[in-house]
């Protein structure tokens, strides 16, 4: 039959779309794809709102056990939803490029995803250049290709998404050198791990004489939760931004580029109050 | 009570999410601004779905009348629908700051656009630089500022989405300097038409000797009615893509930059089949 790929959107059940839905009440088997985002809700919420279980898909499975994903798929219709958009992440086009290959026929049910909900902060989506994502830095790896990407798009006066790191069921090198399945707990980066790690860059940069378009005192805007009933949204300097708490994940961060003046007039809304200030 | 913009998707009705559905139950009066985009149907199988009427604003209304729009948004909760998501265009950031003067409170119910979707030709998001609009060229008014936004986005090795002009409500030059409120019919760019205009930039450049990195043998996307049960993509050179036909509107076209082979693979499911070939 069908291999539907369906959005659900960015908040809770009722972020997916009619036409999600009712793919969704007629499909045989459903998968949720849980590792490259959150819902507001758990699993059950929405097993209760479909009236029907859900099988939570993760990396492994999408990833290297497709056969079973896509099992009876040519005689069933099979759901995969996906937090967001299907096209948010890499290893959905790969997953229906292996469908293609089975001659099962594919669809998909668009919705709203971070790439184009963040336009929720003011600043037009066509200001803004490449989208870029910031990994957690350990002690030993602290890559900033990031940044080369963000300079590049301020050069041009674009705005830029950047994306947090999530990680999910990762494993300790302990555990992993070992082969014990125990995970650590997930791990979504804050925007102000981001602005701190932005900054050492910066630092980095100085040290080296390097001169940068991106500096502490740059416009930015962090953003927790968007689409989601308690979403926030705070614009401050790069270097105001470390310290300011925006709640639980997920959250993005926004570098702006130049601003047209309703831009600056929208994103004055989102202006950070000094909480000391009297 | 609240102004509510709730994104309508890109298909037909039942492209709204099961929230944006409630709200316009529930909402005492319903705008859809229909200037920038199009659904799949017309506003009559909206009002069907919905139960109950929908006002139609046009750019005037919404750009000029506002008072009208957010007329009692104070007491009752009024729903402007906008096909997409709400932050596609400039004019609704407007719009809502023109309702936060008023202290009316505002919430987005956010789905899909041609932002995001355009992922489905397999051309990941991320690897997208600055979004381009390629207007109508006249006899007497040829902007190509398009093009060194495309040629900054190929420099980077990044894809480009064109989005692609239309005319809706316009008036001749005629009507216009009579005060005639006649409209000419709408008009929608082709990805051929834009096609055709990107190869006479390439041409006068040539004439200029300036060396372009976009090329008529360069790979890009034509893709009509994104979401819609009968969309279609086709990728093919830039040169052969002027003669291609992908039916009604609306219409994208996407010029890809330096592709990754998992992009390269899903693209080629949507390769141009010369007709005449034996």
């Amino acid at each position: 039959m069908v291999f539907y790929l369906v959005g659900l959107g960015l908040g809770g059940p009722k972020d997916v779309t009619v036409k999600g839905l009712e793919v969704i009440k007629s499909a045989s088997r459903i998968y949720l794809e849980a590792y490259t985002s959150i819902l507001s809700c758990g699993k059950d919420e929405l097993e209760a709102f479909y009236g029907k279980p859900v099988t939570l898909a993760d990396r492994d499975m999408v990833e290297q056990d497709s056969e079973t994903l896509l099992a009876d798929a040519k005689e069933l219709d099979v759901a995969f939803l996906v937090i967001g958009d299907p096209f948010g992440a890499t290893t959905h086009s790969d997953l229906i490029l292996r469908a293609v290959d089975k001659n099962i026929p594919y669809k998909v049910v668009h919705n709203a995803s971070i790439m184009n909900a963040i336009g929720c902060c003011g600043l037009q989506l066509y200001n803004f250049g490449e989208t870029v994502s910031i990994v957690f830095w350990t002690d030993t790896w602290k890559p900033d290709s990031f940044y080369d990407k963000i300079e590049s798009n301020l050069q041009r006066g674009l705005h830029t998404l950047c994306l947090l790191d999530i990680k999910v069921k990762e494993q300790s090198i302990e555990n992993l050198m070992r082969g014990r399945k125990v995970y650590e707990p997930p791990r979504y980066m804050t925007a102000n791990t981001a602005c701190k790690q932005l900054l050492q860059v910066i630092d980095n940069k100085a040290l080296n004489n390097i001169k940068t378009k991106l500096q502490p005192d740059s416009m930015c805007v962090a953003l927790s939760r968007i689409g989601w009933d308690n979403q926030k949204i705070v614009a401050s300097k790069l270097k105001d931004l470390v310290n300011c708490d925006i709640g639980p994940p997920l959250h993005s961060l926004v570098i702006a580029g130049e601003m047209h003046p309703l831009e600056e007039d929208f994103l004055a809304q989102f202006k950070l109050v000094a909480e000391n200030s009297e």
